[in-house]
């Protein structure tokens, strides 16, 4: 799935991972918009499908376990609609002790919808509880990090 | 539904508005969480129940009518659960010439859950165009506007 | 929360159960109507409305354990709204050895709006194998049994 | 995207259209299936995947204005999973004069997951009220009618 140099993020290609999300009839509020809302379930998706089709791939299951979203912020500049593919490409701007923070462009087309910022939190699988980013979590989302973005 | 001062605001009991949302068994991710997507969900909610509730009564229509949310920041510092009331209290942190901010702390029991932060920008109903905030929003509004909470 | 009498259900009172459900303004499709499979949501949580407010009172609490829909049939008579109260009404149609039905009358003021069957197998909360039902829980049941009406 | 022959259905591959529906996270509900409410969205979804995909492409536009869904009932044989392609295959078993029956058989892998059956009526775009199944409908939807399928 090649995709065209995603101006609006103005990151080097290498430094992202980007996902196409199918955006659903049913995701549109009475005002035949996607929800915003439902832009937040979008970004979480995407992240799930670059974990699934990436992390997982390079070894790094630990990926795929329980994590907290610990806060968020969105920018929208543009309704997502229904019926044209949707792009996210997401970048690692932050890699912390305990959490760890991701940048979301949502695209249209050559239309930036949204852009999205998420500090997410490691879980243990088992307890549930807060725990730390481990190496190897570092050494993959470090392939990522865009020095400076945040 | 008279409510218990709501210290973690900290805001006049004459300066915001509560409300209570009704989570539903299926808000829950497969973590048994409700969802960090269906939390902005549910700020959506209380909001619409403020207008139903109040700002129609009052007489301020315009208010029902389409509005967009520009951008949206939230912490969440603990999960909301199913089976608990959710109360969600909301004030005004700014009132501009083209959009309004909205401050959301939802609690269940003695626990703040999240905080979130909301711009609308109101539409024109016909055109579905952005519009300026009419006087009478802006008299509405300033009701609920705490000084310098932004 | 009195009820007057149900015609559409034409079922004695002390026979079912009814909660109401809070619709949200995002039930909501493109159409302005609540969706109809938003309503098999709303169905859902009117069922464990009920489990939660008397079976579990009454000391059956397995019955907010696992339960899987083994099959369901709806008829939409009206669309249901945003803004009104939705009353559900439940009764019992069939207690066999692994499974029980249930029916559903969902109406808006005096406007039936969907009558819903809904077969239901218990699960083990281990195992998550379906398991026969127990006698508490067919004592229970059939309190709200209406003979013949499948 | 081609399928393999498939048998659940027993139809023949020229009378059915068969979509690719992806599943989402979030779809999950806190026992970690697809709740059986998300299936019937996603039923929705594969509908309006074909109208899009063939029926628009046919000159048939009418199939993307609004209809109703009047009647629903649905047989759950497997749960639904995170992480696997689903197929949505779907004919037509009956077209009447104001409604018509569709048929939809889940599939994931080489398991059935469930099958529906849906009334649909057709609204006029403008009045949102019921209007009888056109000739241009009548013909399309042939092309799928499975006889004595019902």
């Amino acid at each position: 799935m090649p995709h065209r140099p995603l101006d609006p993020l103005d990151v080097p290609t290498g430094k992202r991972y980007v996902v196409e999300v199918a955006v659903r009839w049913s995701d549109q509020d009475a005002l035949s918009h996607v929800n915003h809302a439902v832009v937040v379930e979008l970004m979480a998706e995407a992240r799930m499908l670059w974990l699934a089709q990436d992390a997982v791939a390079a070894g790094h299951e630990d990926f795929l376990r329980a994590k907290m979203v610990a806060s968020m912020s969105i920018d929208y500049s543009a309704p997502v609609e229904y019926g044209t593919p949707l792009s996210v490409a997401m970048s690692v701007s932050r890699i912390g002790t305990k959490s760890y923070t991701l940048r979301h462009v949502g695209t249209q087309g050559d239309r930036a919808c949204f852009r999205g910022t998420v500090v997410l939190v490691p879980r243990d699988a088992e307890s549930g509880r807060a725990r730390a980013v481990t190496d190897d979590e570092r050494a993959y989302l470090g392939r990522f990090l865009v020095a400076g973005s945040e």
